[in-house]
This record gives C-alpha cells, sequence and structure tokens, in this order.
C-alpha cells in the first residue's frame, strides 16, 4: 500500500497497515512529516514519483490523504506513473473526489473511502496505529465499481480494524453532513450564542455547553474544509434542522411548550443508541446487481466485519 | 439545613451538609425515597410538619429541592409552620421561583440559589455526597436581599464544596437559557435531522454526532421542565442562535462558505477555554449597595471561594 499524505489519518494508515503486516509506503510534500515518519521506523519519502512508480511496479492500493485542496495535483501525478493501480482515497467528502477522478481519467479502478476516525489534532505526531480500530469505514460502491478493487480496498480497511459500510458517494455525502457537518455548524452558533451572555453566561457553563460546543474547538481551517466541501448536502441538512428549531420558537413564544421536539429529539437519539449494526454475510461482490445490493444493506444499517 | 424533596439534588445536598458536619434532616413527598435515605444512615422523614417545626425550632435554612410543579404546594407550608426561617431553593430558574416566593409572602428572607450540577440520573439512588464539589453554585443578590441570609446561603454552598457566582435571578435566567437551555432544544434538533437520514446516517454517526446529542439522551419530562420555566429568555437566546443559522445557511448556498460562523465560534469557545473565573475577595455583604456590587462583579466573571 502507498498512502500519500502523512497527516493524522494518512499517517495513521501507514501505521496501521504496517502492523496488519501489509508492505507499507508513505509520501509527504513537506519533508517535516517525512522525516518523522522515518524516525519513526517508516518507509516514507517526499519524491511522490518514485512512491508511484515503486507502487506501479508492486500493483499496490494507492491511498489519497491528501487534504482536498492538492487532490488535482496528486491526480495529475498518479494518471502520470501509477494509472492502473486500485485507487482509493480517505477524504471526508466522497462527491467532489470521485467528480475530481473522474475529470483525470482515473474512475476505472477507483473505489472511495471514508473512515470514520479522527481527532481534533493533526499531522504525523497526531497519529495513531488504533485510529481506525473499532471505526466505522464507509467503501463506496457505485454502479460502475469494479468489484476486485472494492474487495481489496474493503479488505484494507478491515485490516485496519474497523467495519466497512457500503454506500454510494451521494448518499455517505448526505449522512454525513447530518451526522458530521451539521453537528459543527450547530456546536459553532451555540459558543457564539453563549458568549453573547457575556462573562457570567461562561462561568455558569456546565456539561451541556460543554458537550454541545466540543467540536467549536477543532481548528476553523479543517471544519471549513469538511463543511465546504459539502455545501450542498449540508445546506439540505441546515434547512431541516432550521424548520425544526423555527417551529419550536414559534410554539414556545406562544404556548411556552416544548414538547414536540423535545419528545422527537429523545426518540431520535433512543434510535441511534438502540441501532442494530447487524452483519451482512451474504454479500456476493462481482455478481450481477451486487453495488445495488450492497448500498441497499448500508442503507438498512449493514456492516460487513470481515470478507 | 431542612431539604424539601430528595431527589438528585436535594438527596446530594442532604449527604453534603451532613458530610460538612451540619445538622441536618430531608422531607420528602414520597415514602421510598425518605426509606432509602434512612437506610443510608440519613435524617429523613415523610412528614412536612414535622420537619418545617424543627427547622423553626432550630433557626435552620429550608431549601426547596421539589420539582417545579410541587411549588406551590410547599410555600404554603413553610409560610404555615416555618416563615421566619431562612429559605433558599436548588431550582433551576430563578424568576419564577423568586414570583412564587413573593406571591406566598416569603421573600423577605429568602435567597435564591442554583448549583450547575446535576447527571441524566434522578431520585435518592443517584445523589452523590461530591456532586457539588469545584460546581458553580449561583447565588441571587437581588436589591432586597437580606446580607446575612445572603451569607448564610452562600456558606451552605462553599461548605458543600462548591464556588458561589453571584447574580440577579433574571440575568441568572438569560444566563442559562444561553449555556443549558438552548444546548438541549439545539442537540434535540440535531438528533431528529440526524436520524432522518436513516441507519445509514446513524452507523456513521460518531464524537461530534454522540457529543452533539448527548442531552437529548435526558427524560423529556426534565428537559421540558426546564426549558419551559425558562421560556421567555430562551425564545430570546434561541431567536439569537436562529439568526446566526438563518445567515450561515444563506451565505453557504450563495458561496459554499462557512467562514464567518466558523471563525466566530472557534473564537467564541476559546473564549470559554480562557475563562478567568478571578476571586471576590473584597465582597462587603451589607455595606450601601453591596448587591449591585455583587451581582456586578458576577456579571465579569467573579467567584467567591470563601466568606
Amino acid at each position: 500500500m502507498c498512502v500519500l499524505g502523512l497527516g493524522l489519518i494518512g499517517g495513521s494508515l501507514l501505521r496501521a497497515a504496517a502492523a496488519a503486516g501489509r508492505p507499507a509506503w508513505g509520501w509527504n510534500r513537506s519533508a517535516e512529516s517525512a522525516e518523522q515518519a522515518r524516525d519513526d521506523g517508516y518507509d516514507a519519502d517526499t519524491d511522490l514519483r518514485a512512491a508511484l512508480v515503486r507502487a506501479r511496479d508492486q500493483d499496490a492500493i494507492v491511498v489519497i490523504a491528501v487534504p482536498e485542496p492538492a487532490l488535482d495535483s496528486v491526480l495529475d501525478r498518479i494518471g502520470e506513473y501509477a494509472p492502473d493501480c486500485t485507487l482509493t482515497d480517505v477524504v471526508s467528502v466522497k462527491g467532489s473526489v470521485l467528480a475530481a477522478v473522474r475529470r483525470h481519467g482515473l474512475a476505472d479502478r477507483f473505489v472511495g473511502g471514508h473512515p470514520m476516525a479522527g481527532t481534533a489534532e493533526s499531522g504525523w505526531p497526531a497519529g495513531d496505529v488504533d485510529l481506525f480500530r473499532g471505526a466505522v469505514w464507509v467503501v463506496a460502491a457505485e454502479d460502475d465499481t469494479d468489484p476486485d478493487d472494492w474487495t481489496r480496498v474493503a479488505r484494507l480497511a478491515l485490516d485496519c480494524g474497523s467495519v466497512v459500510v457500503p454506500a454510494g458517494a451521494d448518499e455517505h455525502d448526505s449522512a454525513v453532513a447530518r451526522i458530521s457537518h451539521l453537528p459543527h455548524l450547530l456546536a459553532e452558533a451555540l459558543a457564539v450564542t453563549a458568549a453573547a451572555g457575556g462573562d457570567l453566561a461562561l462561568a455558569l457553563a456546565a456539561g451541556s455547553y460543554r458537550d454541545g460546543t466540543r467540536v467549536a474547538g477543532t481548528a476553523p481551517a479543517l471544519v471549513r474544509a469538511m463543511c465546504e466541501a459539502n455545501a450542498q448536502a449540508l445546506t439540505v441538512a441546515l434547512d431541516e434542522a432550521l424548520a425544526l428549531l423555527t417551529e419550536a420558537r414559534r410554539v414556545l413564544a406562544e404556548t411556552g411548550g416544548t414538547e414536540a421536539l423535545v419528545e422527537a429529539g429523545h426518540a431520535a437519539r433512543g434510535r441511534y443508541d438502540n441501532l442494530d449494526r447487524w452483519e451482512i454475510s451474504d454479500a456476493a461482490i462481482g455478481a450481477p446487481g451486487w453495488p445495488q445490493a450492497l448500498r441497499d444493506a448500508g442503507r438498512r444499517g449493514g456492516v460487513i466485519r470481515a470478507l
């Protein structure tokens, strides 16, 4: 496996793949992270051409783990040196990556990926060999996805200790808008509204404030990169939340009541707590209609724990 | 100290006051909690008249720790049997309690209180002798508050291990709307919007979802009791959050950007993380204008750690 980008996610992936016994090497644009990785005993360099030629020669999986703005230049080089390798990524928004891959004519061997793991930290030193253990790793199944490539990418995720959830790029992006990007915008709005109450309000803030604003502590550049790459799906999710809150505001001001929203929210959180992550045990990858069947299973909460 | 109501807060207070060496007894309407308290070695009964007559005879502080709906009936009995005792409460909304106390003619000796502590649990067994340790305890200073009563109530809070923040009932309610009640409504709306993404979205939900919706797991009756007792201040806070989110939605849809909200939210959370809880060391309680001076200090983030 050849991982491009050795930040938190890429760096953790290099560690996890090596720990799983895979031949694995990494590239990073800046020399500092590559050096830190080498100091920690990993195979890392700043020569992108060399990393990709080696991937081509060994038929390795190429994993894109660079920030969204660096995507196009990296895809250029992949097209040049390793266009026939299985290609995946670990970037948080799948639709825009898929579109970029298609623009570069690299869609044939591409399988989008997204490990749902991370911390507020970044960079090689923040990486963790166990970052993906027990996490959910989305492996995208599009209608034209190659079944062998899909299986290779899913096995990489399983080797890192994750469970695999199959989904289409578009439904993935709609889902993460709701469970990852919307929470960030609500946390930012809560932080601002609380601080508008002055030091008295902040002095009284306890658990519900701290939990509700925790992700507002994330570096703005990271939050913006995630949210803005998924602007369309995030707008839909934000509209739904705004509709709920606007109606709640109307009822609160008119009647003093909060029953409808509070009961619905409690029931919805209960649905998460009681979610049945059932195992997809009959995945016939490569059979006619397999991407649709996998996506349907993912939509119903199914996960793959072994292949 | 005589505490009326032996749920999570009242039960923890009985334990903490006894641990601090204060003569302390409790009353509870239902026999079960009173029995559990006695089984745990505390002085507890279901005879409200006896508890109050004893408070009167010993000049004890009477602490109201019953749910909001039971407030009026308990105030009736206090007016009958112990109208001249120092009176405080540990209910979360201060304006409505103060109004009820005034209606019952008990405002002369009343000092509102609100320990900012709690869990999602309730009832005597959920209580904890250390629940208030390190917590913030608001002790309300109104223009007509008696300085000796204020000092007695503040000392009780300090004896339980809390730091005291002085505030007026109205500014307390405005602050908790922002840092406690608004977080609940946002959590409920997030939980509903996430669940609308189906089992796929819930299967992908990770840290930002879990933190953002944690308080949606609180029993709806408790959330409603808090929010609805503070409907007016909560409407103001909700309007501010709605204005921020509506503007963010407009910019996101038009430009794909999120900079203004994300930067403001990050800065606001940083203000909380770096809050200077400075010590009010010159509180001259009883001096002319002392309630105003204390409230002003509280507004600027001041706390009392000893008296």
